[in-house]
């Protein structure tokens, strides 16, 4: 089978991930690579509708399992609908969070390990990602970047608790050092995209995929 | 735990359910038991949301395991929220469909039945009903009782796959002749009604829940 690659990107809100997922993205079109770019939760028509319900402010009321189970929803149909049609496509696919994201936000953040790890071997259908950027700033310089006006149901959890996600992060890093790569993302965006294209070029070049360029 | 009782209805689509729990609602409010009636996917206001998002006639694209994932999201929400407070209060929950529908309609109609088990057992957490009442009707009979033009995603799908559905059920009654109890759904509102009173009644009798009225 032929297989594109897959490159997800994590971090705190306000890491820059959606910014340094557009560089990278416009830097490997210009490379002459096919590139799909979507993010979770998301990325389809109803992997959006299910976004509206889990960030609404106002749902409050939502049981964490509740939570778990829709981002998972989510995961479910970005992978069928999306993600593997392009792998198989050999496209090259970035995006923008991934199980990642449920497991230190849902796992650590709700102490749902088990659960995030159970529902999601049904959700992702094993698939995971080839490599995995983890933009490393702390929680509160993330949330500083979002207006606390413009924040969703998650950003507006409290400060210990995005603390506590973070450092379920540097867990998942260190635990997976072949597959997730820290970046400082305290820099500048165009030293951070530097950066990120130290870590990916490897992976293009070693990759049957592309337009046969390196970076 | 003082517990109240815990009855869900079952069908096909079109078996008479909603009227059913309506009616045996009014005969038990009237016994003066304290009663709560909800339904699935949905009875809250999460639920809701996620039910518009499960049965949108437009959602075509949906792969079978977010469908899954998008009900168990529904029940953990009811189970938490609504179901298990109102059963720790002592009282009696009437749900319109519950777990069974996801092991017939996905289980066995999507052929997800390891899916379904494996997801649903973190969405309820355990609980289940203390009996479950089958509206028995042939799948075809109860579709003929929905008019075309309202029929949502799930009551779209084709004939054979309900006539799948509906031997799921029958195939759950057998393996569960102590909780599911079978009723033919054939006949007179009214007599159907009558079969419901007589499954319902002795659960009553022993329950310490009610106002110690028999029915």
């Amino acid at each position: 089978m032929t297989r594109g690659l897959f490159l997800t990107f994590e971090g705190p809100d306000g890491s820059g991930k959606s910014t340094q997922v557009r560089m990278l993205a416009e830097h490997l079109t210009q490379q002459g690579y096919a590139v799909l770019v979507t993010r979770e939760p998301g990325g389809t028509d109803i992997g959006e509708q299910i976004r509206s319900v889990i960030l609404r402010p106002e749902n409050t009321a939502m049981a964490p399992v509740t939570e778990v189970l829709l981002y998972a929803a989510c995961r479910a149909q970005i992978v069928q609908e999306l993600i593997r049609p392009a792998l198989e496509a050999g496209q090259i696919v970035l995006c923008d969070r991934f199980l990642d994201s449920s497991v230190v936000y849902q796992g650590y953040g709700r102490g749902l390990l088990d659960a995030v790890n159970g529902i999601n071997a049904f959700a992702t259908d094993g698939l995971a990602p080839d490599l995995t950027i983890l933009l490393k700033i702390g929680a509160q310089a993330g949330l500083a970047r979002i207006r606390e006006k413009t924040r969703d149901r998650i950003e507006s959890e409290s400060a210990a608790w995005h603390e506590q996600v973070y450092a379920g992060y540097l867990a998942l890093e260190q635990a997976n050092p072949e597959r997730i790569r820290g970046i400082d993302a305290n820099g500048s965006v165009s030293e951070v995209h530097d950066a990120v294209l130290r870590v990916v070029s490897p992976l293009l070049d070693a990759s049957a995929s592309g337009a046969g360029e390196a970076l």
